[in-house]
């Protein structure tokens, strides 16, 4: 018997505990060419929000009772394949249960890189340090000493934007929720953390936080960051459109978002990118060579919220947008 | 006596009659180095009224009670050096007003082009023209078959857009409002024409035109013309972000936009970038031989709305607003 977790009903606004559930199914046979893995650590992400609901255009959305895709490490228990054997360590994305089996195919052996924790294939070594990596070096193009503010900072992207642009020699505005993460942001690195909790209007603060001007925004959040970014970019701001969290949990998925600044693009020139790593797929050995060698250097830091047993996914999944993490969220299994 | 317009109150809201008036003033005698010139005909442009009132970020808008400026050509009437002499054609930007005189650095001869009537240069051959030339060449970078969308279709920039794009092989849908520009855009080789003022969901509209998606949009109106955009563009769309006419006239230059489709930004990896002529000003020879080029081909035509007299420039520009004009909207004096 394994156990996993199910898509039963497609969220209307935030996401509720009953909208997943804990699932115990019988675990199918190993078939010739497939393998058994025991899940080690699996990845919870924002993202997964937007592909419970059907977005157009995007990618298609997770199937009704049937266990929820997600990336996951995991130990080889059975292999009926002569490349994989018992005790391998193995990268998958069927997430989100404590065992999976398929086509050897469908699993990738962890790369041997010396000093990386098996999570961190997750984390900077994973899809989250490419995103960040990718997004600000190919679609921000900073320059040594420009200005950059990143929303939800805190967070697995957002921390790693953050120690990014501290090499690259950036002046960092980061923003995020309450006193505690501020706090957590200016041991990344940050120059300045903006509490969007408290009173006060966000423009006014990036404004106080970058007298200067914003010329890279990574957007993690869309709303009323961006248009804050938008009424203190400078000319020729470029900003990274990677998410809108803000907008995953509303009900109505076509629920506008008023932005007062908007004319601001035509008339500071501002160029908006949207950003997915599926683009940029291809080059992750590129990303994962430097995040090795800033791990190495100390230069950065993995940074990640870890819940223990498969049970607490659905917790650690839910605070994603409540806030309770900081850095990358791992479930442990 | 010279008679010109000039800005009595910032404008609230829509322009109204009373924001502008023409004022008559006492001619200024003409010093060492200065020459007089008549003007002959007047540009009169939407982007005008941003100018009215205070765009952070934006240009500085016009002085109260001062002659507006605005593109002009003219012909010398009185020279105070060898460089101009009486005849002589000129191009400037102190328009709004029946004469101007100023040091002969402020004024430039209309270059010599065959066939090419005076008022083009403040059309095709001037900013109008290389807007339209620049922004879809260097900021849609168009590829032969892809589909273009591009707001106020029948305007001075979007008429000269939808035909560049025709011989480029776009295929394109153009908005505007009302049957007879509808009919206009499509007589300028536009595939398809959306009336904006009828009823129904300009999403729907450009969906039934467009069932493939946008490659390109060309925006001139920003509001609800980019959400149709935003909701329709293909993967990789590129969005030349010119003007947004649709909200220049709100009371509250910062009444929030709600766009519905932000979020396909980041799904559709959608690029918008903010576009100024003036960042490609230096290039404008490059778009006057090919605009001259495709004159003479027969390939491309100058659209007018021509007002007589200078007491009619008020009325112009007003019109801009309501939609009276089709094409570039001048002032023949």
């Amino acid at each position: 018997m394994a156990r996993a977790w199910e898509l039963v009903r497609r969220p209307l606004g935030m996401v509720k505990a009953g909208d997943i559930a804990l699932i115990t199914r019988e675990s199918p046979s190993l078939g010739a060419g497939e393998i058994h893995v025991r899940n080690l650590w699996l990845s919870v992400d924002p993202a997964m929000r937007a592909l419970m609901t059907k977005v157009e255009g995007y990618m298609e959305p997770y199937a009704l009772n049937s266990p929820m895709p997600g990336r996951a490490v995991g130990e080889v228990v059975e292999s009926r394949v002569p490349e994989f054997k018992r005790g391998d360590k193995v990268f998958h994305t069927m997430g989100w249960r404590d065992e999976a089996s398929g086509p050897a195919s469908t699993f990738t052996k962890l790369p041997t890189e010396p000093g990386i924790a098996d999570e961190l294939w997750l984390g900077l070594m994973g899809m989250a340090g490419a995103t960040a990596y990718f997004g600000l070096i190919e679609v921000g193009r900073p320059k040594s000493g420009e200005t950059m503010f990143v929303s939800a900072a805190a967070g697995s992207v957002g921390s790693t934007v953050v120690q990014i642009g501290k090499i690259l020699g950036l002046k960092i505005i980061g923003s995020a929720g309450g006193t505690a993460k501020c706090a957590f942001i200016r041991t990344l690195g940050a120059d300045a953390a903006i509490d969007y909790k408290t009173p006060g209007s966000l423009i006014d603060k990036l404004k106080r936080a970058a007298p200067e001007g914003v010329d890279i925004y990574f957007d993690n959040v869309g709303g009323d960051h961006l248009d804050a970014a938008l009424a203190n970019a400078r000319v020729g701001a470029r900003f990274v459109e990677c998410g809108m969290i803000q907008t995953y949990n509303f009900e109505d998925a076509r629920q506008p978002v008023g932005l007062g600044y908007l004319m601001r693009i035509v008339a500071a020139r501002i160029t908006l990118t949207g950003f997915s790593i599926f683009d940029f797929e291809h080059r992750i050995a590129e990303s994962r060579r430097e995040m090795a060698r800033w791990l190495r250097a100390g230069q950065i830091r993995s940074c990640t919220t870890v819940s223990e047993g498969l049970e607490s996914a659905g917790e650690a999944f839910l605070g994603l947008f409540s806030g309770r993490n900081t850095g990358k969220t791992l479930i442990k299994l």
